[in-house]
């Protein structure tokens, strides 16, 4: 009998401490594998949770699919590891990337998200437009409070990162009829936009903005990015769309001026910590709308993780550059 | 000195109860005549407010710009009348048309909503995909509750009525990737449609929907068109936006349905009476927005109200048929 052709062991890992639609669970790879079959050959695949077999798996494992690795020792502890897949596409959690041993290759699921990104862009400008988060907040003290708005298009929307969340969201802007001023780090854009600048020049674009969105990832460089003094330099009555991560906005400055009608409305998916505690002040806050970090994920995410890690796979088999690999200095 | 040529008197009369935005004011006629000041030329002016010189104006009127104007005994009242032009484009407050004097032709605002109803029904249908009504609630109860949902391409929406503001949130639905079923008295339709029946076959089709739109007039024809019995065939789960008129949907059974969970979620901006009573239930119905009568009207309104009078009347002195005549047998 001939010796079987070597397979290379990958292991997903799950927490279960996550929503469902983020865990990696054995009928979902099974599934995969069915749409796969030429590449699941080549595989010895395991399956864990809360890092209950995690170590003896990475004993052989050489791929890896987690959103959570442990970063101690790693080489030791996973001597054949060459390729670390994350679930989610933000990896700030593992910033900065020291731990990462060399000649293993991170890469993230950006890209997962356009689909929803795009709907949930077009509905929080919509929302912001016809003042939504204002008016929920009539209907919550029983209050009819007509506000008339024009319509959206011949607007402006700032739109901060423009990597697949944020061109996604200025495609559905431009849609509309909304005029787009991407923010990058370069102030390159690799999707369409009416403006490009780098995110040196925010300050004196955002108060063009009818609407300010944050679609970029938590970085050194976007950590408190929309501090008070930003903030301060919005248009009076224009509106906020925070579906990138908190920490990018000073939230609490960002209260007192919706209090003060400064911010006409502000729609928030994303918080620090999650779940948003019962008592933090946010829930009440007037014209904020919250959103349970829902409007970049579809409930069939891990089904396009793994056909999009399947991919990936049959490029590291013919020797191609991997899609989606996180460069350890820009931190996505 | 030559004799002028006769001016047409024309009345602007409005109703300081409601909101500003549907009011005639002397500075808005003042505005629209600098934009059209040949036409203006051809007019003498006058503009009242809850009927304290209507009686005197109605005298001499050859024209009328009036949401509400008198029925009894009106061609006594006014004896030259022979166009009355209403604000809004519902026009079922002055249903049936037996007060109209013969020779005396109506013409309502249809058209002017659809900008702000192709912004709303975007919003809507967006809203009621992401679950947003329930999150609403959620958020009142300081409630992290993530529901994730598909992206909202390839899902179904049903759009009673296809008139402007029927066809704009078609045109709105079409360009998210929703397939549009619309339902018309006739089945045909004046705009672009995936599918198109009668009403007379809803019955059949809105089991097919993700989402039940209302865009249709109140008449005879459509009053309790969504009855328990109707509503009871909508897809569980499935949402339903009314832009239209409440009376055409049972409120108090979609109160029920929302409440057993069947019902997704409802969007709601047309109430009975209006504004919404502070004790109606409506407010506090789990999994129910209420809008209060904003998604079609633009704060532009009456300038473009006037606008399109103007229009009309270019079309009056060469002769030519107005348009939006109101048909008095289809009653819009």
């Amino acid at each position: 009998m001939p010796a079987k052709p070597q397979r290379l062991h990958v292991h997903f890992e799950s927490n279960r401490g996550k929503p469902r639609i983020f865990q990696v669970h054995p009928e979902d790879v099974k599934a995969a594998c069915r749409r796969h079959p030429e590449l699941a050959r080549r595989l010895r695949i395991t399956v864990g949770f809360d890092r209950e077999i995690l170590a003896d798996a990475l004993q052989t494992a050489d791929l890896m699919v987690n959103s959570d690795p442990p970063r101690e020792d790693l080489r030791a502890m996973a001597p054949r590891l060459r390729w670390i897949q994350t679930t989610g596409a933000g990896i700030d959690g593992l910033l900065p990337l020291d731990w990462l041993p060399e000649g293993v290759t991170l890469t993230n699921n950006s890209g997962a998200h356009a689909a929803k990104a795009q709907d949930s862009g077009a509905m929080g400008l919509l929302m912001l437009n016809a003042g939504v988060p204002r008016l929920a907040g009539a209907q919550r003290e029983h209050r009819w409070q007509p506000v008339y708005s024009t319509p959206i298009a011949g607007k402006t929307a700032v739109v901060i990162g423009y990597g697949d969340v944020g061109a996604a969201v200025g495609r559905a802007a431009r849609r509309l009829g909304v005029k787009v001023i991407a923010v990058t780090r370069s102030g390159d854009v690799r999707a369409p936009a009416d403006e490009a600048v780098p995110v040196s020049r925010l300050s004196r674009v955002i108060g063009r903005a009818d609407f300010v969105v944050v679609a970029t990832p938590l970085t050194p460089l976007t950590r408190g990015l929309l501090d008070a003094a930003m903030l301060a330099r919005m248009k009076p009555g224009a509106g906020l769309l925070n579906i990138g991560r908190a920490a990018v906005v000073d939230y609490d400055a960002l209260r007192s001026r919706l209090a003060s009608g400064a911010i006409g409305g502000a729609v928030l998916d994303v918080f620090t910590p999650e779940p948003l505690p019962a008592d933090s002040p946010l829930w009440d806050t007037p014209g904020l709308t919250v959103l349970p970090h829902i409007t970049c994920d579809d409930p069939r995410y891990i089904a396009h993780l793994l056909d999009f890690w399947f991919a990936n796979l049959r490029r590291l088999l013919a020797g191609r550059r991997l899609a989606n690999i996180v460069d350890p200095l820009r931190g996505y």
